[in-house]
């Protein structure tokens, strides 16, 4: 499941759905079912977005921080709403990935995107 | 140079400068001079970080929004902080790249990072 923040603006938040969707197709294989859920500020939350997973036959979900910095959302605040939903759910397994500013990756985009301009 | 929100959060406005750093290393081929500038919240800003590049000899600017979403940061607030680096510095090209989150790269920083914890 993607963690997004959510934002006041829906485009920002249609971004993630869109996001969502094509991140599902690409991982199919690793990932049966992919679903989005919002900190704050947007539908769908974590917690029903967890809820979504389950309702669609996940046994084990890995949340994925859709977050550049290690700030208190990544710190307290997303830990925080997983635990309740692990109360919610004690028989499925819910790890917390690193968050995407945390991924070795992230160089070869910051450098593609760049290269794109000179 | 790398643009970033800025946190009142000392430790998220660090993780930038340490990013900045590792990849001014590991782009030195493309990229003589690499800063960062904060859009708000924290030293340095996008003015000071460019004129940090002007310093430093450079000629042409990229500048590169560490951002997810295309929300209102992206879209207005850095394009407008940029137009009024270009009247300070008439001589230099300065182009914005697309935001991280644009990139085609990022889904495999996702599954990547998604895939440690299975």
């Amino acid at each position: 499941m993607l963690v997004a923040h959510g934002s006041r603006r829906k485009e920002s938040n249609d971004e993630v759905v869109v996001l969502t969707s094509k991140l599902g197709g690409l991982c199919a294989e690793q990932f049966s079912v992919v679903h989005y859920g919002f900190l704050e500020l947007a539908d769908t939350l974590i917690p029903a977005g967890i809820s979504r997973c389950v309702d669609d036959g996940a046994t084990a979900i890995t949340v994925l921080p859709y977050f550049l910095n290690s700030g208190r959302h990544v710190v307290e605040d997303i830990p925080n709403v997983i635990n309740e939903c692990r109360a919610l759910h004690p028989d499925i397994a819910i790890t917390i990935a690193p968050h995407v500013g945390a991924s070795q990756g992230i160089f070869d985009v910051l450098i593609a995107s760049a290269s794109t301009q000179i």
